[in-house]
């Protein structure tokens, strides 16, 4: 029997609940009313940064952020390796485990969906079987990309795959070539690679390019006309098959 | 020249904007803080319903909308044949078009996401080229599936694939087999087909059967205990590649 099952069981569960909370893609207005509720109303907020910088997370739900809200920050290095990440997981899941033990709920901040992508799932892998946890579904990239496109994602029987960048050359290739509408996140530093792929198969014309949207800085253009380089948070979008009439 | 440009350039744009607003999968407060200011704001509302029954979209965002709001209601038949469904559309474009003209904004309610297997881009397509038209992307059925069963849809490098279960049996099969982590949208009537070919290809254990997200009446269970028979708006995750561990 799980701590949780055994606590809940006793009748004497006075642990706090960690709530995952997504945050959308940026604007801070696509914050769901429950997300907005949670953060407004949280003794204790935890999010992640990387090698010391601001929180992006962070920065969407700012203004929903009380004085004196007690904030639980995990630094994540930039580094190949995946043992440090996994330390700071490990440290900052033993800071959360601290405050539910204490009573306090704690309101994890997430970019986009907490399972889409996220980070937040490193610490339900740690936490979830000795605590309750709740995830809050938010608003993912890929519709807030296709909606600052004008590019619906897909309709009726048609298929929708999501690649990430990273992956190597070839699985891309074969996976763009056997897809109908297509979302390839984390474009960054393989935009050239990617724009290659898209070349090759004859598809630069159907392709978006989607850099920071729904924020001031957002970029939008056809993949043609896209910059030479790409942040983080930058996506194609391809809807080859994609048909808007009914 | 289209018209919408015409009026713009001539400073005589004085045409109300269409508004695509997600509702997200189905509790109120997974509303987001956009969506609810333009629905309580709203002077025109407008949404599909299917053969005479309740909108599904309307009754979410039902506390948001102000008593003498304009409501466009688009009655879709129930048919085999397209051209049914493309007449209420073309009637409802219509309808949009003149209160657009008139100088009324129209907020169209779109359950889950707009461009996201939504019927908000019939109307986008009909009348995106004369009218501005704003996309507010919504919480999708499918990360709100993931939550809710609390299992994660992808990280890292993982691919996802979105497959409606209408598709063709040995299309199905063939495009589980090849994925990594994949929802089954729209399982309806054709759940023993999808489970016959999960079983065959040995993941039922992975496998998650989710009804009506975030409703009351929700209905979460591993796919061998599902029920017999699935509402429209059910789905199935399968997870075979994602790890949620750093």
């Amino acid at each position: 029997m799980t701590e949780r099952l055994r606590r809940e069981f006793s009748g004497q569960d006075e642990a706090g609940v960690l709530y995952g909370v997504g945050l959308g893609p940026g604007a801070p207005d696509l914050i769901t009313l429950r997300a907005a509720r949670l953060i407004e109303g949280a003794q204790v907020i935890a999010y992640p940064t990387l090698a010391g910088a601001d929180s992006f997370a962070r920065s969407i739900a700012a203004d929903l952020i009380k004085d004196g809200t007690r904030e639980i920050v995990m630094d994540v290095p930039m580094s190949v390796e995946r043992q440090p990440a996994q330390d700071a997981y490990d440290k900052g899941a033993a800071e959360i485990a601290a405050a539910l033990d204490a009573g306090h709920d704690v309101v994890c901040l997430c970019e986009g969906d907490p399972f889409f992508y996220g980070s937040f799932m490193y610490l339900f892998a740690r936490l979830s079987e000795n605590y309750r946890v709740e995830v809050v579904p938010g608003v993912t990239s890929i519709t807030a990309c296709a909606a600052r496109a004008g590019m619906p994602l897909a309709a009726r029987n048609e298929r929708l795959t999501v690649l990430p960048g990273p992956l190597p050359e070839d699985e891309l290739r074969a996976r763009i070539a056997g897809a109908e509408s297509v979302v390839i996140m984390k474009v960054g530093r393989h935009l050239a690679k990617i724009r290659a792929i898209i070349d090759d198969l004859g598809l630069t014309e159907t392709a978006v390019y989607v850099e920071r949207a729904t924020l001031p800085q957002e970029v939008v253009l056809p993949l043609a006309e896209a910059p030479e380089k790409a942040p983080y948070f930058s996506m194609i979008l391809l809807t080859k098959g994609a048909d808007p009439w009914l």
